[in-house]
């Protein structure tokens, strides 16, 4: 798919330039805060959330499919940066800022490299469940660990949930109080801004579109008050500690990193960080364009996403990825194209160059508290009841994600989330269902004996598999099938294999099936298979197994079967 | 399964009884040179493979289900024996013996908890390709590692299959031409004994069960002819490497060796012997009992394993699992029951006891011949091109076991097939067949569009979906879903899905699915479920879904889908 931005540009309205200008600059005053947040979070300097915020957006609105996906700094690929460099860089903060930005270079390099090879599908094996757990754990990680930073109290220095929960009985009573104070009014502030401000406002008789704007403005206004306040009380006297000047700087592409040992060992964090973001970004672009009918390719967000990435590395900045909430904001503002991207990052651009020193004073207390609100969000222990409800593998596999994050950390957690609901989908293919059936009296139709009323016959067994014939589940196929001949009726002269439920046999399956032929030859019982699939019959073809059953043993239908088997009988 | 043992004791005839003592005699005469070579093989004193034959044979008899399976040493579990244990044990000898007989124990708890457990199930995923790769490659692995020893050049003193083959070339002519010449000769003289001599007698106007006797009695009288020459010679003075006498002292068991720190180090090794031991003992017993109609019990197979390994751990011994070529030469010489393997167990220890010190002048390089004679019947390349024949997928992990036992060494080469087909079939399943389906003029019945000729109509799409709808093939099914609808004639007005070939939906199906069904109504689009088996049914009942697509479109068969909504088109 071609991107949609040219075009877009090409059918400007002044109507539509208006709508993208102004969700633009609603969705930068919600940004920059964020942006310097999420480098908290990240453990970077401030303006590495900024830079991540000019460039990325710009090349993704070139290359993404995407018309309104918001691309920036995210909150849990920032938490997924801290968790991949903690103790690889040690106490070497240099180290740890040209981390940061070799992991978007290789988020970068491998998204293009998934979209050369066409390797998206990878992501298929996040299941619902495990991305649910992943992102709620994420979430409840995030805000354990900024915590100390709310309160101005000493962090344990490690990156580690369970780690920080017991360092913090330890360390609430060295809180600072200055620094709880601004953490503290400002998380208030900003949890009231979200849907009670909003309430307040409409009953106070404004309209619903202009009160999300009022709340929206919350967090610009809550950095802004904050500044003023702690440069004119002398906050950092205090002991709060503050952002200390934002480089006005713009980032200066620096070449010489691509030439860091920390390739190799930063890969695996990279892949975790560009996969998860990636798959975040495409369903949050997924359902935005649902509402329009608007469609996403999936192999272009790979384009994109990878170009913003690198983008992101040639800038000095932070992985960036499509933020949800920010993405919510430009949609419901009125964007209608990634014009609205470019005027975004056109307004962090002047920010950082004209701004950014003016927020010395901003206390990282506050920073702490625009993370916990944003994440808070992300927390959903009701979607972890539904998924029980349904299906128990996918219930564990999202509670061992959750579980996985806080106990393991964050790449620990998804690892084991993505492997165990592998090890359920194994286990349960490994123990296929099988059914004997019988005919629905009057129909053609064949249904499990157990569950219908069916017509039987004793000289006959008719049995169908539900599932594919692989190495793993043909043993215990073929155990359930020499039972099931041994506990027939001795008159048994014939046993029908329904296969509309296989949809593939490999060699072992192939084996499996050769072997049961071969057993029931001896004890003088005919093998008959019925609705073979296309693909399964073509695959068998190959062997000689249909060969040895014999072609007029082979039927369209288990009906056919059961008439030729009749015609049989009366012929003998 | 009540082992049959006893109950065969019970029920014993003189003729039964005879038929037992002869097998039992027969597989004694085969057994002592291999137990003496495979211990060679693990690297261990030839004793501990005597002590082998002795005691798990006899526990085994007691606890397996198979009446005929003949348990000892084996070539493969020996050589993984040596692989975990170099390396581990370094060149300490004591702890590499003590190694030895931790992974006897270990093995022999591993099996004896998977039978508690009932996990022999995990056995199931090492497929029949991998499971044929990984022996022909470890028994290529075996010779090549064999070479040395049968022509008196120094080893390479390093387990790996490469290296010791590049080692070859300059060890070469460093052969010592004493044990060169006694390696060689008995290479050749067990070589001819297998077909060539027994064709040879036959000819000669020998019975052919007469013929195949004196066959088995050749490696026996190449280790005595060797032994009196070697000691006749004083072979041993012109350098060649000597057995050098067998402890005739029974082993006492040593407790002491279970305080030891090697458990947990050993346990992976442990745990990958003791399920390819299980894996073929179980290949083997089965086979053969399918001969004379007997059952094997798959979990009772489990406790005589594990039984025996435990016992080989207490008796100082290796090791040991159900050898294929010594069970089919006592199945063939009559064995009825496992008396005959107490009647070879005492010959076995009646030789250890009497006869074990004249073995001293034994040249290694004639045990070596033995191992060598003895894998090489394991090597079966043909297998490997009839897998690649019926399925790519399958060959290629067939082949890539047997190189990587070969390069990466024995260990990793079945881990490394196993993890392969369990990718392969992974990839498989979320790469689903999905069928637009039309119903076969005259019938019921509703085939591949592509495929058969059949009836379609405009306002309805009938799509089957070959495959359960788990997280990593649901993407793929939603993306060729929307596909389909998009490329349908505009008049489509219902959609059915056909899920005769899903057999399990999980909890991201289910959101593929509820997304699939909004879309379509978002498009003024009914959707219809037609075929849903019985399992899934019961599971989807958990949800909302059917409930929201309404119960009155839920039909038993495609046929009364399509009847229903051509009922419809007529009211309409």
């Amino acid at each position: 798919m071609r991107p949609p931005l040219i075009d877009d540009l090409r059918a400007l309205t002044p109507a539509r330039a208006g709508g993208d200008l102004l969700a633009g600059s609603i969705t930068a005053v919600l940004l920059v805060p964020q942006a310097l947040a999420y480098a908290l979070l990240a453990g970077l300097p401030p303006e590495m959330g900024l830079y991540a915020s000019i460039l990325p957006p710009v090349v993704y609105a070139f290359l993404g499919s995407s018309r309104t996906l918001a691309v920036g700094p995210v909150a849990v690929a920032a938490a997924m940066v801290a968790s991949a460099l903690y103790g690889w860089a040690g106490d070497d903060r240099e180290l740890y800022i040209q981390g940061a930005i070799l992991l978007a270079a290789l988020s970068g390099v491998l998204l293009l490299a998934m979209a050369a090879l066409r390797l998206g599908w990878l992501t298929h094996f996040i299941s619902h469940p495990v991305l649910s757990g992943f992102v709620t754990g994420a979430a409840i990680f995030i805000v354990g660990t900024q915590i100390t930073a709310l309160i101005g109290a000493p962090g344990s220095g490690r990156h580690d949930f369970l780690g920080e929960i017991r360092h913090l009985v330890a360390a609430l009573p060295q809180a600072n109080g200055a620094t709880a104070a601004f953490g503290l009014v400002s998380l208030l502030l900003l949890a009231l801004a979200r849907s009670p401000l909003q309430r307040l406002l409409t009953r106070a008789g404004m309209a619903a579109g202009a009160a999300a704007m009022v709340s929206r403005l919350v967090p610009l206004v809550v950095v802004i008050v904050a500044t003023l306040v702690s440069a004119l009380i002398g906050a950092e006297a205090m002991g709060v500690r503050t952002v200390g000047g934002i480089s006005a700087d713009l980032p200066i592409p620096d070449l010489g990193m691509f030439r860091s040992s920390g390739w190799w060992q930063l890969l695996p964090s990279a892949l975790l960080i560009a996969l998860v973001g990636y798959v975040e970004s495409v369903s949050v672009a997924r359902s935005l364009a649902l509402r329009r009918r608007e469609a996403i390719d999936a192999n272009q967000e790979l384009i994109g996403l990878g170009g913003a990435n690198i983008a992101a590395a040639l800038s000095g900045a932070m992985p960036t990825a499509g933020g949800f909430s920010r993405s919510m904001v430009n949609f419901d503002a009125g964007a209608r194209s990634q014009l609205a991207a470019l005027v975004t990052a056109g307004w962090v651009l002047l920010i950082t160059l004209f701004f950014g020193g003016l927020l010395a004073p901003l206390p990282y207390a506050v920073l702490a508290a625009i993370i916990v609100v944003a994440v808070w969000q992300l927390i959903d222990l009701g979607s972890l009841a539904h998924t029980w409800r349904f299906d128990r593998g996918d219930g564990v596999a999202q509670a061992l994600t959750l579980g996985g994050v806080l106990a393991l950390g964050i790449e620990g957690g998804l690892v084991l989330g993505v492997a165990f609901a592998l090890a359920v989908f194994l286990y349960r293919t490994s123990r296929p269902h099988i059914a004997v059936v019988g005919r629905v009296p009057g129909t053609e139709h064949f249904r499990n004996i157990h569950r219908h009323v069916v017509d039987t016959w004793p000289e006959r067994l008719i049995v169908r598999i539900d599932e594919s014939l692989y190495f793993a589940s043909s043993p215990r196929v073929y155990a359930e099938l020499q039972a099931l001949v041994t506990g027939h009726d001795s008159a048994l002269a014939d046993v029908v294999l329904v296969l509309s439920g296989v949809n593939a046999i490999d060699a072992s399956g192939l084996d499996m099936l050769a072997a049961f032929h071969d057993e029931l030859q001896r004890l003088g019982i005919r093998l008959h298979l019925a609705e073979i699939k296309g693909p399964v019959q073509d695959h068998l073809e190959r062997s000689d197994l249909l060969a040895s059953i014999g072609a007029e043993r082979l039927y369209l239908s288990t009906q056919a079967a059961v008439e030729a088997l009749a015609s049989d009988s009366r012929a003998g």
